[in-house]
C-alpha cells in the first residue's frame, strides 16, 4: 500500500489552500489526514507541510518503519525528554511565520503546540477542513479501493440474508456480520452494523438487541467494511417469509425515491437538489414526516465525510465525489425501510458500486 | 446499570473543584465523563452541571431513553434547527458567569460553543482533568465492575493458552481472543490485544501478524475486556514447548521486579517510587536499558487513565486507585517478557484482581 506517487501529488494540491489562507505551513494532526498525505498509518504522527517539503514527526516506536510507510517525506523521531525544546527548534529551523493547524485538534493539544512554538517565530492559525476538502474528490486508485470495500459489503449482505431466519436474535446476526467482515479479509467493519427487525426497523439508529426475528418481519441491515484504509456502506431491507401490503407499498415508495435520486445524482447538481428529488416522492406518497434524515453522505477514508446530501447542502457535486444514496421511511409502530447504495459521481449517470439486489426480497422462513 | 445513587454522589463531588476554580458551571463533553456523572451512554450528550443541578442536552434519537439512563438530571432535547439560539437561551436561563469546558474538546467544538453562548452572559474557561480527577479514585461498586472485567481477562488468557500451539499464527490467536471476549459476554475488548511471539516479543507494541508460533517461542499476550463500561488489562508471557536458560533468567528478573513493585504499591507512596522499585531490580540484573516504558497506569472506564506509575510521576497513591503493575524487559533479537497484574491500592498490600498464574509456564507443543 505504500505507493508514494499519489501522496506526493496530494501534497502538491495542498499548495492552493495554503496560498489562499496565506499560510507558510500546515500542521496536520488528524491521523486519517496524515495517512492521506504521506501514507503513514501509525498511531502517533504529526505532518508539517509547507510549499516545498513535508516533515513527519513521530516517536521511537515508529523509528524503523516510518521511513518505509511515508515516502518522500522527511521523518523525525521526537525525543523522550525535552520535547518542547525539540519542537521549538524544529519550528525555528522551518523559518515559518503563519502556521495553520487543524481545528479538529483538542484545546489541550493546541495548548501544547502553543507552548512548543513559543519563541520559534511561528504563529498558529486555526484552519477548517483543508485536507478534508482535498479528500472529497477521490482519485481513480481510491475509487478502486472503495469499490473493493463495497464488494465486500455485498458479500456480507449475502451472508446476512443467508443467516436471517426466524428465531435468530438481532445481536446474533450482527455478530455474524462482524465476524464475516474479518473472515472475508476486511480490516474491520467500517462502522458497527445495524440489524433492526420488525417494529425496531422504524428506528434508524437501532442497536441490535435480544429481539428474535419472526415471520413477517422487515429486517433493516446496514453494514460496511473497512479495507486498506477505505470504507463502504450498504443498507438493504428484506422481509422474512411473507410481506404485508402495507410494507410492500412502503418499500415501493422508498425504492422509487432511491432510483430517482440516483438518476439526479450527477456533477453540477447541488446536494439539496438531489435530496429534494427523493424527499418529494416520499412526501407525495404521504410519508413526508417519516424521512427524518439526509439523503446521503460522502464515504472514503472515513465512513462519514463530505459532501453531504441533505435539505440544506449547497455543495455542487463533482466527478470523483463518492456518496451514499439512502432514503428511508420510518413509521413508528409499523416498521421502516431504508435502501442505500454507494455511488461515484460522474458527468452522467453515477457509477453504482453496490451490487446487492434491490427488488423487495422475501427471505425463506 | 442505571443506578442513580453513585451518579448523584459524583456530581456532588464536582462542587469542590468548581469552587476551587471559581466556576459557576462546567460543560462536560467527554462522553465517558458524561456517563460517569449521570449514567447516560448514548453517542451524543452534553452535561452542564452547576452547584445545585445538572442538565443533559442530547438529540432526538435519545428523546425516549435519555430520561431512563440519566436519573436525577434534567434532560433537554436540542432542536434540529436554530441550535445556536436554543443554546444561547439555555445558557442565559442558567444565569452563569464563568463556565468551564473540558480541554479535551476540539478547537472546532469550542468555536461552536463560543458562538452559541454569545450574548448569554456566560464566559468560557478551559479546565483540565476535572472529572478525570474524580474518576481516579474508584468506589466499591466500580471496583466490583473492574474485578468482573478482570475475571473475564483471566478466562481469555486461559483460552489463549489453550489455543497457542506451534503453527498457529499470531493474528489467528489474536482473533480467537477477540471473539472469546464477545462469547464470554464482554461488550468488547478494552483494547486491541497484543500477541507477540518469538523475536516479536521484544517489541512492546507489536501488531499481531502472520508469524506462526514455533516450539521454543516466548509468547507475550496482552489483553483486556470491557464490561458495563469498565476495563481490565492483563499480560502473561508463557513459552511454547521448551525454554532457554536465557529466557528463564529474563523471566525470573521480570517476575522479581513485578512482585517487589506489588509489595511497594500502597497508599502514601508516589508513582515514581513504585516504578523505581521495579526499575532498580531490572537494572541491577543488567537489563536497565531494556525496560523502556513506565511501570503502570490507572484503569477504569478508560484503559489508560490516572494515576501513572513511571519515572516522573509525583502522584501519591491513595486507597481506591486501580492500577496496572507491568514491568517488561525487551532484548532486541533475543525476546521479551512483560508480566502485568491489575490491582487496587489500599493502605496495606494491594488487592490483586488478576488471577492468571504467574510462574513461568511451558505450554504443551
Amino acid at each position: 500500500m505504500a505507493v508514494s506517487a499519489p501522496h506526493a501529488a496530494r501534497r502538491r494540491m495542498l499548495r492552493a489552500p495554503l496560498s489562499a489562507l496565506s499560510l507558510d505551513a500546515l500542521i496536520v494532526t488528524d491521523l486519517v489526514n496524515v495517512r492521506y498525505l504521506c501514507g503513514f498509518s501509525g498511531s502517533y504522527g504529526v505532518l508539517v507541510a509547507d510549499e516545498r517539503s513535508a516533515h513527519l514527526i513521530t516517536d521511537g516506536r515508529y523509528a524503523e518503519v516510518a521511513g518505509e510507510m511515508a515516502q518522500g517525506v522527511r521523518v523525525h523521531v521526537q525525543p523522550l525528554a525535552g520535547i518542547d525544546e525539540w519542537f521549538r527548534r524544529f519550528f525555528q529551523r522551518g523559518g515559518w511565520g503563519r502556521v495553520g493547524f487543524e481545528d479538529s485538534m483538542s484545546v489541550a493539544q493546541l495548548g501544547l503546540f502553543r507552548r512548543r512554538m513559543r519563541g520559534s517565530g511561528a504563529r498558529l492559525v486555526a484552519t477548517e477542513g483543508v485536507v478534508e476538502g482535498l479528500r472529497e474528490i477521490k482519485e481513480e486508485g481510491e475509487v478502486r479501493l472503495i469499490a473493493r470495500a463495497a464488494r465486500l459489503a455485498d458479500r456480507l449482505m449475502e451472508l446476512a440474508w443467508a443467516e436471517a431466519r426466524p428465531g435468530v436474535r438481532e445481536a446474533d446476526l450482527s455478530r455474524m456480520i462482524r465476524r464475516g467482515a474479518e473472515d472475508l479479509g476486511a480490516r474491520r467493519e467500517s462502522f458497527e452494523n445495524i440489524v433492526a427487525s420488525g417494529p425496531n426497523s422504524s428506528r434508524p439508529h437501532h442497536q441490535p438487541g435480544g429481539r428474535r426475528l419472526r415471520v413477517g418481519d422487515p429486517v433493516t441491515i446496514d453494514l460496511g467494511a473497512s479495507l486498506d484504509g477505505y470504507c463502504s456502506d450498504l443498507t438493504r431491507n428484506p422481509v422474512l417469509g411473507r410481506v404485508t401490503k402495507g410494507f410492500e407499498r412502503l418499500y415501493a415508495v422508498c425504492l422509487d425515491a432511491q432510483q430517482a435520486a440516483l438518476k439526479a445524482c450527477r456533477a453540477g447538481r447541488r446536494g439539496c437538489e438531489v435530496d429534494a428529488v427523493a424527499r418529494e416522492i416520499i412526501a407525495s406518497a404521504g410519508y413526508g414526516d417519516y424521512f427524518n434524515h439526509g439523503l446521503g453522505h460522502g464515504v472514503g477514508m472515513r465512513i462519514h465525510e463530505g459532501p453531504r446530501l441533505n435539505k440544506t447542502s449547497e455543495t455542487v457535486l463533482r466527478p470523483g465525489h463518492v456518496v451514499t444514496i439512502e432514503p428511508g421511511i420510518y413509521v413508528p409502530g409499523v416498521g421502516g425501510v431504508r435502501i442505500e447504495d454507494l455511488v461515484v459521481v460522474t458527468d452522467g449517470a453515477p457509477r453504482v458500486l453496490s451490487r446487492s439486489p434491490k427488488e423487495l426480497t422475501i427471505l425463506p422462513a
